[in-house]
């Protein structure tokens, strides 16, 4: 399938931009600058989810090369997207934040609940702009196996962070046995050390707590910062270095979680329902419910965020 | 009181001997020399938990201070340590490897389960030492409020690896109210903070994905690298930033955690249980049945590793 998937993250997104830079110089980056002209992108058509508008090229590329691995591998499983089409995309009032929204729900015989893909691209009063994008797979309870996440932020040429990770959907103190088999056995820890002994690449720690804790101990968690003098190291350091890492990442999901399956008793799948409700619902509410009026307008983010919170109900 | 209680960190004091270093030339550090004469202590005298001998001025007092501080408010809701003194002063047969163990339980009314302290001693056959104090203290599932760890690790003058924390004894997902009342509401990740600004530090990732999945979402897990020609900056380091910031965190457990009540239920105290006992006992395995032999020798291993599996179980 040529069509990609993107999804907006609601466990991450917001944290970033509510509470990771809130109260200092750098909050101002992310409320959407009016005074900065779009200068691609101007003629208001609905921009499309799968076209990745506005970042570079190897970030572009990464983002599709993994919605098309998710979509491949998923196949008929995954059902068409229904969001409506100001949902999949929308702006706010100045044109000058803009974000796309899809969602596949997994057929009734997948485990794959749905996947949800999405982009944001904000002016930023500096004269820059900030540009997120995710992708992110959540299963049903009919399996504890953990979901997938990747989202990589970009508020400069020479700035990047990266959340990827296979969230835990048990608690691994009191489950050793999930540990071994999702992270242990996988080794999923070495991929986070390759990008980890990187010179540009530090450990990155959000200001939500919630986000912290559900995160597993392999986590990818960094921030990348290049000289501003070369600014292509970000993207040679995508291209080179996170695309091959997201790609294992993934992989590991598909084989291990998405299409491996796991035999639950009733008991532990009404379990696994409860934690992914609060999870769901904790996420929305720390995460996006403070930065989507902000980004976007209390009319928009109340569209966008009611849908939402629809599908991680349903 | 003046007789301080420090215990053998079981969560993490071996991960840090046997998975952070294994399979490395670093690792022949952490095999005990006996190469390196003992030029202190060669008495073969008894050495006595308080004593913390073979550390810095600094760290011996970071860790008195902080014992005290633990047995001075907890008082007499403490019973006197009962262990064999072949368990609370232990050694290898060439006397390169030192250990001592200090436990005090709490009376049948205390809330405290116990508390558990120890320092090891190992001699490196590059010349310097392996120096590890630590100090936690566990709750009963009367409660399900954190328990309390430090741990010092210095294997150089100039290296010290700190783990500082409130170990949550829930799944924080499936419970924000509790991440709220111990580690938002309290701010714990601001002491992290402050040390984490410092240029000498740096986060630390135990090998042992267990560990970290046991540690809190603001938990100090830090690594610090001085000049070296500088070895005097690890202590001023601990004096001035390590204690400060140790304190808070003790002050912090002793009066949200140890002298507070939380009213569980039957079923909620019975979770806690089962979740503690599943904890203690991976920690035990993954962390101490390893390094202690190869430390210590099996005999002492057997000795030593017998009653903390008493302890940790009773």
């Amino acid at each position: 399938m040529a069509v990609p998937i993107a999804l907006f993250s609601a466990q991450f997104s917001t944290p970033l931009l509510t509470n990771s830079l809130p109260s200092s110089p750098v909050l101002k980056r992310f409320s959407c600058s009016s005074s900065v002209p779009m200068e691609h992108y101007s003629d208001n058509r609905q921009l499309k989810f799968e076209e990745f508008p506005y970042v570079s090229v190897p970030h572009k590329e990464l983002m599709v090369e993994l919605v098309s691995t998710l979509e491949n591998r998923l196949g008929t499983s995954l059902l068409p997207c229904t969001l409506p089409s100001d949902v999949q995309y929308f702006e706010n009032q100045t044109g000058t934040a803009h974000g796309s929204l899809y969602v596949r729900s997994g057929n009734s015989a997948s485990q794959v609940d749905f996947i949800l893909g999405s982009w944001v691209h904000c002016n930023l009063p500096t004269g820059g702009a900030l540009n997120i994008t995710s992708l992110s797979a959540y299963l049903r309870p009919s399996t504890d196996a953990p979901n997938f996440l990747i989202e990589v932020i970009c508020s400069s040429p020479t700035t990047l962070i990266l959340i990827l990770d296979l969230p835990p959907r048990k608690d691994l103190v009191q489950h050793p046995d999930y540990l071994k088999t999702f992270y242990e056995d996988t080794q999923l820890d070495k991929q986070r050390q390759l990008l980890g002994k990187l010179p540009e690449v530090k450990p990155y720690f959000s200001s939500s707590l919630y986000i912290r804790a559900v995160v597993s101990p392999s986590a990818i968690l960094f921030s990348v910062e290049t000289e501003p003098t070369q600014p292509i190291q970000i993207d040679e350091l995508i291209r080179d270095h996170i695309s091959p890492v997201a790609k294992v990442m993934l992989d590991t999901w598909l084989d291990l979680c998405a299409c491996a399956e796991r035999r639950l008793t009733d008991d532990e799948s009404k379990t696994v329902a409860k934690r992914d409700r609060i999870n769901r619902n904790k996420t929305i509410e720390i995460d996006l419910e403070s930065s989507f009026p902000r980004l976007f307008g209390q009319e928009v983010a109340n569209r966008v965020l009611g849908v939402l919170r629809e599908i991680y109900n349903s």
